[in-house]
């Protein structure tokens, strides 16, 4: 769908056109819509994939997908007593003290979800210390060399009511979105962390193949 | 959770016994709660639980889940043009005569799931004269003989805001729902069906497994 251009905007809403210039810098900085040179603004119906049936961080997929990914780091703090997470009908427990973190993911300037991480501090020492304002699997992978074995996740469908989180992700109204429980191995029964996570169900499709 | 007793119900809302008893005894029927002998009436707050990295049709998933199936047909009707289906970005395609059938799907008396199925005449050639209120899967594997190779199916997280449908759902709320769009393959390059549902988000949950 293409978005009326300058001109047009001036006419029907009898606006100047600065204003006309800054309404359509704003759609295509909020990254929704594609300025094509000589030939308008388009809108970016297009939705972010996710596929579930293989392990895959935020940071990989939005560079997949062609966005441009960003971390916002909300809250952070050590919960002495460990965590426990039920996903598909069994209960996953870090016994041991974790690193709770809550962060807010973007793709442009997009926020996309926002999540919930309970890191295992006996396999992720002094990980108080590290960037979590980029990939958490990176993290796992290049600085403590953990290869990531299986990923048991659970999808809810719900609509996101709370006013603090609808102001998080920059929407008026109730949104559907995707909640998703979930525990990451780094061998077996080794809990490399807990999840929980919300995913926007008006940016994002999952992707499933079964054979 | 404890549903309130009889005598309780009885107090509490000033209606008679009989009353209060056919309160208690509908809330059982409707599966959402079960009734301990000499302990009380408990909420049964289960969801049903499907994988999306198996094949699985509904009747199966919920005979696994103890409830038991019932399917009821909307509508059929032969689609002499054929039907098309975008599924995680790729466009799938039956070119000829499709026939369409639309189903409410039932676990015990509980609506569960709302879906439109486009069926390859081509492969499934008299299925207009099928019996169409038990399982899809069962027709094709026992009666034609085909072996499903392989499912692709894209999940979208939407809200239920049709009043048409809401009241198929029995629920006066906008409710969260999972849509799926999916292809279901009986070999190489072999379409067998192209497929639309609504997944009640109140009653479902979808589990994943990646390695």
């Amino acid at each position: 769908m293409k978005v009326p251009s300058e001109n047009e905007l001036i006419k029907f809403y009898n606006i100047s056109n600065t204003t006309a210039r800054k309404v359509l810098q704003e759609i295509e900085k909020g990254g929704w819509a594609i300025r094509v040179k000589g030939k308008g603004t388009y809108v970016q119906t297009r939705n972010v994939e996710r596929s579930v049936t293989r392990i895959l961080g935020f940071t990989k997929n939005m560079l997949e997908d062609g966005y441009t990914p960003y971390t916002k780091l909300i809250q952070a703090k050590e919960l002495k007593n460990g965590y426990s997470l039920v996903v598909n009908g069994r209960r996953y427990t870090i016994k041991e003290p974790v690193y709770k973190i809550i962060r807010l993911r973007y793709a442009n300037d997009i926020p996309m979800m926002l999540e919930e991480r309970y890191i295992s501090l006996k396999f992720c020492k002094d990980i108080q210390n590290k960037n979590f304002e980029s990939s958490l699997y990176d993290i796992y992978e290049k600085i403590y060399g953990y290869k990531l074995t299986e990923v048991n996740q659970m999808l809810s469908a719900i609509i996101v009511t709370d006013e603090n989180i609808k102001e998080m992700f920059y929407v008026e109204n109730d949104i559907p979105a995707f909640w998703v429980e979930g525990v990451t191995f780094c061998g077996k029964e080794m809990i490399l962390e807990l999840e929980r996570s919300i995913y926007r169900g008006d940016k994002y499709r999952f992707s499933v193949r079964a054979k």
